[in-house]
């Protein structure tokens, strides 16, 4: 990824993620300036680290006493795209996608899940924490009418290179995916994987290795 | 993270569940040697990343026409920790703690989910992908009895911290937390956390900015 025109480092975008979070609890207890020595002892990353990953964005205006956290919080949300929220899509009504569906954070952010897709007779007219479950064949109507920009990907492995290029075509901006498919697609579309298993190999390494 | 007395970054660890995997791949594809270039063009970083990250554990032996595929993968394997395998237990049988249960490729890599506990009387006694959901009441005999090694949080977040301490006590080495509360434990224990909103941040970002 780049930003004006250099290119950021995906871990520091990862870290931006946490910055953001961090800072938004900062900003809850009502703390107005922070040092990067403050946030460092809290995040558990070096005060350097910080100060470099800023460097990216311009360095967010540290003074003598420290950064303006509402400053660099709402910074940050214009960096992650946050300001302009995204509507998403499930596609996959299993236990994973019902998990998604009902999980209170992603609004909080900006995200909004409109609804989820199946091709299970069964599962097709339930609501999920509000959400409908529709018809796999009525996606594409759907995408286009309601602006969706973001699939988060639950259905099976096999069928998810099926529906990719597709959904890029119908409209669809970023895919998150929760497969062990690597997303193929013709045109190019933001892709964001979850392991699962990568998470929990580093588990294991950290008590192997007594983290 | 330390490894013979050297610290490793924990992207690094994350990595090194990448390599694996990419690793495991060649190795299904009979391949034996690979240059750290190949590797490179395929998991889309750079060589001499590649080889920054394998130095931390010794450099795993290139040869100028390229590294053991068999070799590494058994070497990073064991750093992992995945010889050694690992029971688990859930500890909240909702949605996301019963997609765990189904996902098939952790007993591939040594993890077993021997159960899952819930407190709810009508998921008690049931049976997911042949894993009991148990009461919560039992788990400290269950883990004594059964030597899990590895708690996987998918309950509410506020009672996390309760039971985070005792499962310490009863012999749990590392806790996988898909909460988004903070685990404070008595004794040290390993912890990985999974922060989806992270996840999603990370790809609104790239969307945002045009990847």
């Amino acid at each position: 990824m780049k930003y004006n025109d250099r290119e950021v480092p995906e871990v520091v975008i990862k870290r931006l993620s946490r910055y953001y979070r961090y800072l938004g609890e900062y900003l809850n207890e009502g703390v107005e300036r922070i040092s990067s020595g403050k946030l460092s002892e809290r995040m558990k990353v070096t005060a350097s680290q910080i100060r470099q990953d800023f460097n990216y964005f311009g360095g967010f205006g540290q003074q003598g006493y420290g950064y303006n956290v509402e400053y660099v919080y709402n910074e940050i949300a214009n960096i992650l795209g946050l300001k302009d929220g995204y509507r998403a899509v499930i596609i996959g009504a299993g236990h994973l996608g019902l998990a998604l569906a009902n999980h209170e954070s992603f609004k909080k952010r900006g995200f909004d899940i409109m609804a989820l897709f199946d091709n299970d007779k069964d599962k097709i007219g339930n609501v999920v924490n509000s959400k409908p479950i529709l018809d796999v064949a009525d996606i594409e109507n759907f995408i286009k009418k309601n602006d969706i920009s973001i699939a988060i990907m639950t259905l099976p492995k096999v069928r998810v290179n099926d529906i990719a290029s597709k959904l890029v075509d119908w409209g669809i901006k970023g895919i998150w995916n929760f497969t062990s498919a690597e997303i193929v697609t013709e045109k190019p579309v933001a892709v964001e994987n979850v392991h699962m298993s990568d998470s929990l190999m580093t588990l294991s390494c950290k008590i192997k290795q007594g983290d």
